[in-house]
C-alpha cells in the first residue's frame, strides 16, 4: 500500500496524505520510504477491521480501526478522500453510516472500470453495494457512472446503456424499463442514453458507462475475472503442453506480456462508492504500488472535477425537468 | 444443420430422423447426403420463423411453419425430441404454448452446457427463459438441472450450487434465500445441495449444476462468452503484433488448437429448455455439424435417460417431503 503513495507522488507532487494505521507498524514503514518532507502524515489507529469480519461487526468499532478513522477523516473534512484495500463490505457499510447518501440519492453504488478493446476502460455500476434497484435507482446509477466517466476518463458526454437480456424495448424487468423510458427523455442530462446492451458487449468498446442493479452487476463483474482468469488458465496449459509449446511461448513473450498488461487489475484499479457525501475510494486487495498508485490518481481526478457536487447538481437539473414534465 | 445428422447417425446409427422444412431445399440436400435408407424422413413446412420475428407473431405461424410443426411432432409422439437453431425467443414461446409445462413445474428454465477446467462441462439454468424467478421456481431449477446432470453427464448425485453475489447465508435476494432453505433440507433428492457459488466460479470445475433466475443466467453466460472473446481477441493482437510473436503462434498452433476446441461452443451445444411436456434442443444458430451432432447426442441421451418422467417423479418425492413436513 505505501510503496503506492510513494509512485504515486512522482507522477503527482501536490498530492498529501494522511497514512492511517498502527503507528508502530506505520511509521518505520513510512521512513523507509523517505517521501519528500510534509507530503505525508500518520494517524494512529490502534485496530483493524479484519477481511472476514461482518459489515455489523465492523460498525462498531468505526472510532479505533484504521478503516473507521480515515473514514472518519474525510467526514471531518481532513481529508478530500478515503483509500483502503480492505473488507468491501465493512468499508460500504461504515462509509454508508458515516457520511450518509447525497440530497436525492437512496443508494449508493460501486462503480469500477473494466477493460475494453477500445481506447478507454468501460464504467460500471452497481458491482454490488445493493442487493435489489428500483428503475428511480438505477437513474440515479446512471447520473453518477456519467459524472465519473467526465471525471475520471476526461469523457464530454459519455454513452450510458443499461444492462438487459436483449436490446429490444420490450426486453427485461420493469424497472429496467421504467429507468429506460425515464432516461430516454432526460435529454438535458451530460449523457447519452443509448438503449440496452447484453453481457458480451461489456469488453467491446461502444458504450463508457453500464448501468445495472447491484445483483447482476456483481455477477458480471466475476464472471467477467473468472472468466478471463479460465482463458488464461487454459492458454498457460496449452503452453506448457509440450517443448515445442514451451519454445513457442518463449518466442511469443514479449507480445503476450501486452495481453498481461491489458488484464491486469491493477492497471484498472479504483473502484469508488459513488453517491456518498465523501469519496471513498477501494483498491483491490492484492494491489501492487502501481495499482494502489492508479486507485490513488482516480480518487484525486474524482475530488478535482468535485465529482460529489457534479453529482449533486445533476440531479438537481433532472428533478428540476421531472418535475416541470409532471406539472405541464 | 444436415451434416449433422449424417455424423450423429456415424456415431449412434439407431437415431432416426424426421426433417422438417420446406421440402424443395431440404430433398435435394437429403439427397446429396445419401444417408441409410430408412434412416430419415422428411415433414414439409411451407413456411418459417426470421430470426428477427418477435415470439408473439411466430405463435400465429405455429401450423405451417418448421418450428411450430417439429414441436408438434413431440406433442403428437411423432418425435421424441425436437431440435432447431433458430430463434431462441420463438422457440420457447412455441414449445411453451404446445407442449406446456410438466405437472409441478411453474416455469421451464433453458439449460445449457458451459466449459470448465475440470473434467466435465457445468450445467447452468435458468438461462434467459424467464425474466424473475421465485424460490419455488428455484427450487424446480434445482431438480430439473440435476435430472439433467445425471442423464447427460452420468453424474449419479449432482452438486447443486446457488448463484449467488456471496458465499455467506445472509447474502442475496430473499428469494434465493428462501430457495437455499428448501434445497437444504431436501437431502431425499437425488443431488447434493452445496450452497451458493460466485460468478468467478463458474469455470472452475467445482460444481455440477448452477441454478440462477434468467436475468442473472443470461447475462452471466453471454459476459463469459463475451469475456472469452475479448481475450482470445486480444491474444490474436498480441500474436500478430511482431514477426516475432508471429514465428512464436507459428510454433505454438497446436498447443493452442486445444485452447480453441475447449472454448469452441460447437463442443458444448445443446441447450434445453427443462420443464416441458416434451423435450426441445436449442443449437447454437452457427454450430458446424459437429456442434449439431453433439446437440442431436444430448437430445438423445435426454430421451434415453427419460429425463420428463425423471423431473416428475423427483418432483413428486420432493412434495410428498414437504407435505410431511408442513403437516407433522
Amino acid at each position: 500500500m505505501l510503496g503506492g503513495l510513494e509512485r504515486a507522488l512522482k507522477t503527482d507532487p501536490s498530492l498529501r496524505f494522511l497514512v492511517v494505521g498502527d503507528q508502530a507498524v506505520v511509521e518505520p514503514a513510512m521512513a523507509a520510504l523517505a517521501l519528500p518532507a510534509g507530503t505525508a502524515t500518520i494517524l494512529h489507529a490502534p485496530d483493524s477491521i479484519a477481511g472476514d469480519e461482518k459489515p455489523s461487526q465492523a460498525l462498531r468499532r468505526a472510532r479505533t480501526t484504521s478503516m473507521g478513522l480515515a473514514i472518519n477523516a474525510v467526514k471531518e473534512g481532513q481529508a478530500d478522500a478515503a483509500l483502503s484495500a480492505g473488507n468491501t463490505g465493512a468499508l460500504m457499510a461504515m462509509s454508508k453510516l458515516a457520511l450518509r447518501t447525497m440530497p436525492g440519492i437512496d443508494r449508493p453504488a460501486l462503480t469500477a472500470l473494466l477493460p475494453t478493446l477500445g481506447t478507454h476502460d468501460l464504467v460500471m455500476l452497481d458491482l454490488g453495494a445493493n442487493t435489489e434497484s428500483d428503475a428511480q435507482n438505477l437513474v440515479q446509477f446512471a447520473v453518477m457512472g456519467a459524472a465519473y466517466a467526465r471525471t475520471v476518463l476526461g469523457l464530454k458526454r459519455p454513452r450510458v446503456k443499461l444492462l438487459n437480456i436483449g436490446t429490444e424495448e420490450l426486453k427485461g424487468t420493469d424497472e429496467i424499463k421504467e429507468a429506460a423510458a425515464i432516461l430516454r427523455e432526460a435529454d438535458y442530462l451530460p449523457l447519452k442514453f443509448d438503449g440496452f446492451t447484453e453481457g458480451d458487449q461489456l469488453s467491446r468498446g461502444n458504450v463508457d458507462v453500464v448501468v445495472t442493479d447491484g445483483f447482476s452487476g456483481n455477477i458480471a463483474l466475476k464472471t467477467a475475472e473468472g472468466t478471463a482468469r479460465f482463458v488464461t488458465d487454459l492458454l498457460r496449459r496449452a503452453f506448457t503442453s509440450s517443448l515445442r509449446s514451451k519454445a513457442g511461448f518463449a518466442l511469443s513473450k514479449p507480445a503476450l506480456h501486452m495481453l498481461k498488461v491489458h488484464l491486469d487489475p491493477n492497471n484498472h484499479n479504483g473502484a469508488v462508492f459513488l453517491g456518498l457525501n465523501g469519496l471513498v475510494v477501494k483498491s483491490h486487495g492484492s494491489a501492487t504500488p502501481k495499482g494502489v498508485a492508479n486507485a490513488i490518481a482516480v480518487a484525486a481526478r474524482m475530488v478535482r472535477g468535485d465529482i460529489v457536487n457534479q453529482v449533486i447538481s445533476d440531479l438537481d437539473e433532472f428533478r428540476a425537468h421531472a418535475f416541470a414534465v409532471t406539472s405541464a
